[in-house]
C-alpha cells in the first residue's frame, strides 16, 4: 500500500477500471484502454491494456487472464498432476482457450498428444493476438486444438484412452456449467486409463466452499477413488486464493516425481512451481480438513 | 463468480463500497453501513458492517481487518514463529492494536508475558467494540497492553530480554514508517535473546517485491543470522497474497516443534495453521528464490 494508497472509498468509475464483483467483494484493475471487444456465440470477450498488469482478458464481465500473474494459475493447473502421474502421454484440456495450460503441459517431454477442446474460438484468437507468450507452443505437432463442445468430446472419448484430463473452464454458470456435474465426471472417469488423473479448477476455498464440496462429492459419487486439493494464489480471481482438485481413477494419491519436478522447475525456468510448492499447495488448512471429512 | 457476477465495469459508488487501491489494483467490500469513524492522533479509524465479511476496520483508507478472514493473518503472524522457538516465554508485539495477534500468542502455555505496544489507543478501543472475539484474551494476566511508540519501546528495551518480537504494523507509510529501517531492526536484534526470533509482516510477494527485498537486506545488514519467508492468503490485502519474514538472532532456521503444532491446531481449533501449512508456507516459489539470492 506504500505508494499508491488513495483516500477511503474511491469511486471506480466505469471507464478507468475493469471490476468483477463476487460474494460482496470487488476486484478491479486500472486500465489504460480497451484493446478489443467481441461478442462470440458464447460470451462477451473483452481485452484491456491495464496500468500495471499487462493485458487483461474479461469473459462475460469476469476477470480471466492477465499478463503479469497468469503463471500462477497455468503452472498450478498442470504441473502438480503431470508430476504426480508416472508417465503422462495423452492429455486432454477441456476449456483452456487462452492456451496457457497447453503451453505448460507441452513442456513435459513424455507427453505425446494434447487435445485442447474449447468451445469458443474467439478466446484463442484473442489470446494469439494479446497474449502471444501463452500461445507460443500452439504449433507444437503434439498439440491438437479443436473448437468444440467439451461435454460432447468427453461423451464420445474412447474408454481407457487418456492419462490426464484438465478442466480449465470458466465458472459453473454460462458456457462452463455442464463441466461440473455427474454426467460429465462419469465420462471423464470412463475415458481415463486406470492410473489416470482428472483435474478441475475448483474455485476459492474461502468464498466457494459449498460449491467445492459439491464438486468433491460428485467426483467421489461417480467413482473416483481419491481426491487431492491444491491451493494457490491467484490475484485476479475472487479472494485472490484459488484451488484445483485432482481425482484419481484408482488408488490413492501418494508420491509425486519430486526429482523430475525440481529439475524441470530449473530447466524450464518456471516462475512458481517446484517440489516444495507442490507439497505446500496440497497442505490442508484446518477449516478445509473439517469441511472435507 | 457463480451467483453474484455482474456486468463488466460496475460502478463502485462511494456509499456502498469500502475500496483500497494499490499498484493499479483495487479491492473492495460491499458495505451495509458505517458503524463508527474517529480521527485519532495518528490516523483515520473507520468501522463498517459489510454484506458478506462481517465487520471491517479501515485505517487511513486501507482495509485492515475483517471478521470473516482475519484468522489467516493472525494465525500466520504468530504460530510459525512461536512453534519455531523452542520455548518462547517473553513476547513483544509492536502494533497489533486489534489484539488478534495477541490472542493467538496467548494460546501458547509456555508464554509468560506479552507486551503489546501500539501507538494508537483508538484502534484497540474500536476492536473491543466491533471485533470482541479478537479481544477476548485482553484480560489475561500475562498480557501487558500499552499505548506507546513501538520505536521508543524497542530503543529502551533491555539487552537479551525478549524471545520473540512480532511487528504487526501498517505499511511503511504513516505511523508504521519507522518500523522498517536499520535503526529499529538494530534495537530489536539487541533486545532479543540469543535464540530469539524477529517477525515482521512483509507485504505482498507479488506486488511489493522491491520493498520485501529491502527489508530482508536491512535485517541481514544489522546482523540477523538467517531469514525465513512465510506466505499466506490474505484476501483483504493487496493481491490477496501476503507474507511475513522471520529473522533469527543467531543460527539458522531448521526444525520447528511439529508435534506441538499439530496438537495445538486441534486443541485450539485453529482455522488455518497446522504443521503441514507451516511447511507449505515456507516453500519458496521460483521467482522468490531467484529474487532472494
Amino acid at each position: 500500500m506504500a505508494n499508491t494508497t488513495e483516500s477511503s472509498n474511491p469511486n471506480l468509475s466505469n471507464d478507468e477500471w475493469c471490476t468483477e464483483i463476487n460474494n460482496g467483494a470487488a476486484f478491479g484493475l486500472k486500465i489504460k484502454k480497451k484493446l478489443a471487444t467481441k461478442q462470440s456465440d458464447f460470451q462477451l470477450v473483452e481485452i484491456y491494456e491495464t496500468e500495471e498488469f499487462g493485458n487483461l482478458m474479461m469473459l462475460d464481465g469476469c476477470t480471466m487472464v492477465s499478463t503479469r500473474e497468469n503463471f500462477l494459475y497455468h503452472e498450478m493447473m498442470s504441473h502438480p498432476a503431470l508430476f504426480t502421474h508416472k508417465n503422462p502421454k495423452n492429455v486432454v484440456i477441456i476449456g483452456g482457450g487462452d492456451c496457457g495450460t497447453l503451453k505448460e503441459v507441452l513442456r513435459h517431454p513424455n507427453v505425446e498428444t494434447v487435445h485442447q477442446i474449447d468451445i469458443d474460438k474467439v478466446v484463442t484468437e484473442m489470446s494469439e493476438l494479446y497474449f502471444p507468450e501463452l500461445c507460443e507452443s500452439n504449433d507444437d505437432p503434439r498439440a491438437i486444438i479443436k473448437f468444440d463442445d467439451g461435454i460432447k468430446f468427453m461423451a464420445e472419448a474412447k474408454d481407457n484412452s487418456i492419462d490426464i484430463i484438465i478442466v480449465d473452464s470458466t465458472d459453473p454458470v454460462g458456457p462452463g456449467e455442464g463441466l461440473f456435474n455427474h454426467a460429465f465426471y462419469r465420462n471423464c472417469l470412463r475415458a481415463l486409463r486406470s492410473d489416470g488423473i482428472f483435474v478441475q479448477q475448483s474455485e476459492s476455498p474461502l468464498l466457494h466452499l459449498p460449491l467445492l464440496k459439491e464438486m468433491r462429492d460428485a467426483m467421489l459419487d461417480v467413482g473416483f477413488s481419491d481426491l487431492q486439493h491444491v491451493n494457490f494464489p491467484q490475484m485476479i480471481y475472487p479472494s485472490g486464493w484459488w484451488s484445483s482438485t485432482l481425482a484419481k481413477k484408482s488408488g490413492a494419491f501418494e508420491e509425486f516425481r519430486k526429482e523430475d519436478a525440481d529439475k524441470a522447475a530449473l530447466q524450464w525456468q518456471l516462475n512458481y512451481y517446484n517440489s516444495d510448492i507442490h507439497v505446500g499447495a496440497t497442505a490442508l488448512p484446518n477449516f478445509l480438513k473439517r469441511a472435507f471429512v
